[in-house]
């Protein structure tokens, strides 16, 4: 069966990344992180960051965020985000269950969170009744694929600080955002006054684990204990050390965030040849939304595995991995124009 | 000073609920509700809404609305609410915190939630990534001052049935919107498939305790323990019990909801003389929303207090009480129309 | 039918207390607090604990101490108390709940917390997989009817401070303590180190209303957010400031408590000379803790009504109130003899 | 430097776990356990426990042991478990903050839970100020390295399920339970009554991953939300079904466990030959828990590393692990001797 174009979580580990956990495989070291794999892994952090980013590891994406979130929050505090952010829509209230704040979803542009929509929102402060504004959280890529500029992410971190606010990033795909920008990491997050960034690399080839950095060292005196109390400190942390290790060291996310970013691109070159499929957002990053004719998603379906995005519209949503072929993407194609006959 | 137009609970207490209370200070009863008052006050809200009935007497609005929410629930339901709600804007966050679920605020239509605004919420049913929707929340007078047709309300019962979800309705001014609707409580509430009910008497000449009724007996079996830890157990039940009564059984709650919502009608036809003042809301029950010169408000205020709304259009709230006089109202408007000279 | 001994809070309401409510039901003041009878009696409470006080209301005991525990700790803190104390036996988990923390039970000497009962949990400090002690909490009078002394009360807030945490007083009975030690409040609480306060008049006199009192104002920048997100900050609120000015300002809860102590006494007195009961603590406050024989346990309660503390030592409890008469006490012992005949 | 006796998570991985992610390395799978290789696992814990049984796969055993409780519990529940359980001590209070629940620990006997300690807790039913006892939680093997006979573990159940509460086991140490019992892991979990297992393999081998058993499917309802909203939802869910598959088919779990128990053995013996030492603990499975002079912990722990456990009893915690070497035991013995001359 074809690979399908349904999640880059759908897609296996890249060999480098197991064997580097296969390295790591000798003899005792202590757990919970005491461990020079982990040493080392927040080391490579701390260069491409800055010394003063702190770095916790925790187990995926959800615990990623919420471990962010907790940290900047009080229960009494809100934090404003997208309709369409992961905090909102996919994690089944681990932040509001976990931190006790409330969510506000403002309509998003593109995906993008934007000053206009957050403004109104920036209210009721020092009101006792209201709950109090305290995060602005970004997804970098977004969810609906575009990326922030760095332009628009200092818009948001200056708006966010001139309230006493912070601004999180949630970037469970910020390989594929950099590789986009064709920037350092540190360009568009610290540099531009992020707060906190949720760094994923499990979309991007590796097996599991997160990485919370935090830039500002200050925030994080109770951080390993909220890690801890929300079931994110993995006992053999040297497995989650050693895959970032290889991982940024020598430059493999950007060796897979380019391959899939590629093989979008292609494949939005190839499908807007299509008169009958329309994108829907611009492509930056490894996914496509389109709008397809609705009676070719099934068959097509069968074949290649996607998601629906959108039922009402017939909108679907493409994502491309490390490990998808040119290949898989003209198969793809291929197939489309055939059922569209 | 004059009373002013902040709101129905900064007037003071009805003289037949003081006398009411001195009357149920003798001797000792039971504490925590099983005493004789209380009973009396359940057994006269079965009489109203029905003998299924289940009635919990709570502190205040919020504790009514949180153990009714947190009684329909698990934290991993959504709620479904206008984005001018109680619940979303001036509990501090309590629902979230408590029940641990997410709340999805929806664009209102005069204050009030529709049909269209909630369908697109309804989905992610079954797929655990998606807070699961369980409650359609509606306020009743919703916080525009506006009232709720028993049609309107049976539609949103219906939607949410059909997704075996609940309809909640925060009545807080439950007493405002019987007068405005001219019908008994039950036939907007509990005959038009309401399940939950936050009743409260507090807004119209109550002094504390608000009553949570629950139109299915099935669902309160954990409700007892809710409303103790959610701190609402009130020791000296007797108290609010003795204010239920004279409350309800002598129709005290029409003769006070009655006069606020006439004085809110007076304000009204006064103030719609004034071409500078434009009246935003249909006025309803006992609350006028207006645009008023920005100018005039702060030497306004200064003798007749009230709360601006919406700081950027300069709309003010008015909320009439169960003593605001005619003389008040009459000198208000004079007052406007000299400022506005 | 007698008024019993079950509990100080299945009494009424003194009556001047009534009348200072009455006399605070003129006209509007702002609601939530900012009106000028909550002002005065934070203004007393200052005069008798110092300027430094910080003062929040509050609707009952449970919720002033869950306030005072949510503003000195984060979710991975731990409190220690005593296995007797309401917050870990009589609250339904609302600590926890709300909180997050977990809650360390810890056996008592007479009710009370000791020193050596505390010390071998003060561990785990820095250790990101132990929840980090950060309370000791204790009850003034105990739930045992027992009085700490000075001395008692500084020896723990010692203890907790030398380890960075706090004393938390849960005073639901703070009035009869001050009366068994003949002592000023403030001499056997923020004078011996006691950092929050839970102040009760509920079960002397008082209708509802509990305040909560901060003797470091560095701690509570944010209480106002939880008292609200915690369903505690009360509308009307001049009905509980019009309670604690005539309760304070006057002396009553002196003359309330002086009595209730009395009666217990007395009843102690009584007791004692019946040789088939046991008389368990000592009666220092208003509280008899006695073992009596099982089968006059039934008969007894038919009469004048109370608690059975230990169902399997025959334990019962007795308390006495502000309206407890010389009289009941004797008719009670008198049918106590009667039924051992 | 020597493997060291600190914990059985401080050792790597078994070569045949790793062999088996490799082999799961191929093409794309759905994600989120909608894979082969979960399915797979899946079956293989039916045959093992029986075709009811309820699997779902989490991060780690504090994520298992919350999924468990939370599964079973309302927030105004208590889980009563030994005052040396990991739920008690080692989880930063995870289960209350995630559950709300009270923890009520008892005094255990060489670390196990009796009924002569959960019996007087077994109170306040029904009684709404009392959290409501609904979980006995025990640990299979014990922190204290004993393990429980199917006749303790029975008569638990039964006590539990008499009072329609649950029995939960926390199997961090399942398999070398199973050893030391000789028995198929049924026979002291499911047939004995257990209702929930956490059962582990990380300690034992693993890389990471634990399953939550349910043995009454009518329990799980709500489990799969509640495992997305702790964040214990694994994305690439294959390489855990994997591991487990490879555990579980071959018998992998056994040869570890008998190692590891066989080596707990072997230092037992050779330790119980050194008269300054003294073993505190029966040893039933890969933990020795021994009181040892007070000057040797250092210079010992400095070759093996390992953590004290009392500090005020200066009694030491050693656990072996599936790759401890009959030679590390011996040098260990060796240099424990040196020190002591």
């Amino acid at each position: 069966m074809f690979k399908g174009f349904a999640s880059d979580n759908n897609s296996g580990v890249h060999p480098s990344i197991l064997r580097a956990m296969e390295d790591a495989n000798h003899g005792h070291v202590v757990g919970y992180g005491n461990d020079p794999f982990t040493a080392k892994a927040i080391d490579i952090f701390k260069e491409k960051f800055g010394a003063a980013t702190e770095v916790f590891f925790v187990f995926n994406g959800t615990g990623a965020n919420v471990l962010s979130l907790s940290t900047l929050t009080q229960s009494f505090n809100s934090v404003i985000c997208a309709e369409t952010a992961h905090i909102q829509e996919d994690e089944c209230g681990a932040p509001e269950k976990f931190t006790g704040c409330k969510l506000i979803p403002v309509e998003p542009v593109n995906g993008k969170v934007t000053s206009e929509a957050v403004l109104p929102h920036l209210k009721g402060f020092d009101f006792e009744h209201h709950s109090q504004p305290k995060v602005i959280s970004i997804s970098q890529v977004t969810e609906m694929g575009t990326v922030y500029s760095p332009g628009e992410i200092k818009t948001l971190a200056d708006l966010a600080h001139k309230h006493q606010m912070y601004l999180h990033m949630d970037g469970a795909r910020i390989s594929n955002a950099a590789i986009a920008l064709d920037m350092d990491f540190r360009e568009f997050t610290v540099d531009c006054g992020v707060d906190v960034l949720s760094f994923g690399g499990t979309k991007n080839g590796m097996m599991m684990g997160e990485a919370v950095l935090f830039f500002n060292p200050d925030l994080t005196k109770q951080t390993k204990y909220l890690r801890k109390q929300s079931m994110q400190l993995y006992s053999k942390m040297r497995y989650v050390g050693a895959q970032f290790i290889v991982y940024l060291e020598n430059d493999l996310w950007k060796e897979t965030a380019s391959h899939s970013n590629k093989m979008a691109k292609l494949l939005e070159a190839e499908v807007a040849k299509i008169p009958q499929i329309k994108i829907t957002q611009p492509v930056s990053a490894n996914g496509v939304f389109a709008i397809v004719p609705k009676e070719i998603i099934e068959p097509l379906r069968e074949r290649f595995f996607f998601y629906t995005w959108d039922e009402i519209n017939s909108e679907v949503r493409w994502m491309t991995s490390f490990d998808t072929t040119e290949d898989e993407i003209y198969a793809f194609v291929e197939l489309i124009k055939e059922l569209l006959n």
